[in-house]
């Protein structure tokens, strides 16, 4: 059986969320899980919260220091050897887990990440590959904000890796690549994206050109390769403008009655909307390209986000996904 | 009077929805309007449209050539002598008109008017603004496409060209200047954005430090400078997420009576909705840094697009935006 270290005290709703989520999991999925955290607290938080004595699949790695959500990585990696992020993946490195699942603190999960298990040899940066889901037809984009400055052959490594997880863990055969740009045109572009199409039309990746951030909403790829510092951006613009369309409704609700009435006649709508276009039903992000399996979850993750985030992490590992990134030629 | 040259040929709906737009700008504005275009095509849509010999302020001057939306900038300027914008922008050089409003092929009207009106010699690339207006509180975001590979002083330059704006056109005194970044800590940033940084934080300009993208929406900063891949790239996300909502409403619509039902209650809240998140309301974007006033308007605009294009230009004109960031140190 898989045996996954979760981060128990990382995220907004940690760790009450982290460990109703890792319950869920082990009721869902045939997977053990190492809870990571203070022992002493956690064992408390587990008596008030479920029946986690009725499934010995989870146990407790003690950990006695918390990365905060602000913390600096290189500097929670100096000073805090005991995190529960540090340990977790020392529990990955001496081969006690098959992966981790942290919704802490993303730089430092992913400076620790590679730090501890190293890069895949023939991968030059680590990337956070995001699932968007729409409509139920999910894809995959990346870099996600790993690395602000890239080279051509970095965005080429991505689409590389973002092929794989498409192929293994989203089941699409021969997934379709596209590189997010200004314009559909292969003249398109800066200096970056330029190199990095002739990289892309030249390989084995089934390349189909460029493709605008407009289009990627409509899942015209299942693979959308950017730089970390557009992906990042981006991510949060889309965030920020779902944001808009929630708080508008919520002011309507207050101020009118009509609308009250139609909110409520579109409340079942309206969730399913905020199901389709929602992380929790994806749950975590992979780190892709290093020598094991780091799955970021957001950090508002509450117990479906941390248990489909555990499932991620659990198809990696099956699927032997690092093996196959590691040996693609 | 001020005299604006009007390309009758840009856009997705011209001529006929650029010619209403005139109509409307004056009969809302002292404005003379020279529509640029086919005299005898335009000649004959005007008589069908609408009672234009009431209004003697619009003239028409012949061009024979049009810029399709999709061709390249460069080829156009080369082979289409004789086209709307470069006829329209000829006229502004000449001191016939006083400013430049296209609909047309955002790259063309963008190179030919630096080709043909020359850049303002502080800058060194011009930059497209937007306004991005959500709640009735407009800012500024540039470059928008201008600009896809950019060094830190051409963001220092387009803050400095957003500030004027902002204040002259906006309204606005002591514009907050944001650079659009990952996070909000002056050490997070790509290497442009770190070096931007510097140049903000030691200008005389009313710096705020970074901003996020989700955060821009909340109107944190008055003029949000970005390269222009990232501008351009968010600024196509936004309109497809917002596209999303409303494809959503629209498949609801079809498919379920109490959503009909719902959505004619919310009807004018949904109004006021996309009105506020609309483009129409501001209507054109200026290309800043050039020695000339030019607006480009969406491709998409309608009269009441238009109208309000011609009003940007006209404030652009009275409020002398190109002298004041040709002579800011």
């Amino acid at each position: 059986m898989i045996t996954i270290a979760l981060d128990a005290m990382g995220g907004d709703h940690a760790p009450e969320e982290i460990l109703k989520g890792a319950l869920e999991a082990v009721k869902a999925f045939p997977v053990k899980i190492i809870l990571v955290g203070p022992e002493t607290l956690l064992k408390k938080k587990i008596a008030s919260i479920g029946d986690f004595f009725k499934y010995p699949q989870i146990t407790i790695k003690n950990a006695t220091q918390i990365v905060e959500m602000g913390e600096s990585p290189a500097q929670s990696f100096k000073k805090k050897p005991d995190s529960s992020i540090r340990v977790g993946l020392n529990l990955v490195k001496a081969k006690k887990a098959d992966a981790f699942v942290s919704a802490g603190n993303t730089g430092a999960v992913m400076a620790t990440s590679t730090l501890v298990l190293g890069r895949i040899k023939n991968i030059d940066r680590p990337a956070i590959a995001t699932v968007i889901n729409i409509h139920k037809k999910p894809f995959v984009m990346l870099d996600m904000g790993s690395n602000v400055d890239c080279k051509p052959k970095f965005l080429y490594q991505f689409a590389v890796m973002g092929t794989f997880f498409c192929k293994l863990i989203l089941g699409i055969d021969n997934p379709r690549v596209g590189l997010l740009n200004i314009g559909e045109e292969p003249d398109k572009g800066n200096a970056l994206t330029l190199a990095t199409y002739d990289l892309l039309k030249n390989s084995s990746l089934n390349f189909i050109g460029n493709i605008e951030s407009k289009e990627a909403l409509c899942n015209k790829a299942d693979v959308v390769v950017c730089d970390g510092f557009v992906g990042n951006v981006l991510l949060k613009f889309g965030e920020g403008v779902i944001g808009l369309v929630f708080d508008f409704f919520k002011k309507e609700w207050k101020t009118s009655v009509i609308a009250k009435i139609a909110l409520l006649l579109l409340a079942p709508a309206l969730k399913r909307f905020k199901k389709d276009v929602d992380y929790e039903e994806i749950g975590g992000a992979p780190l892709l390209g290093i020598n094991g399996v780091t799955i970021i979850a957001h950090g508002k993750s509450r117990a479906k986000a941390i248990k489909n985030a555990i499932k991620i992490a659990q198809q990696a590992v099956e699927t032997n996904m690092v093996e196959k990134i590691a040996y693609a030629e």
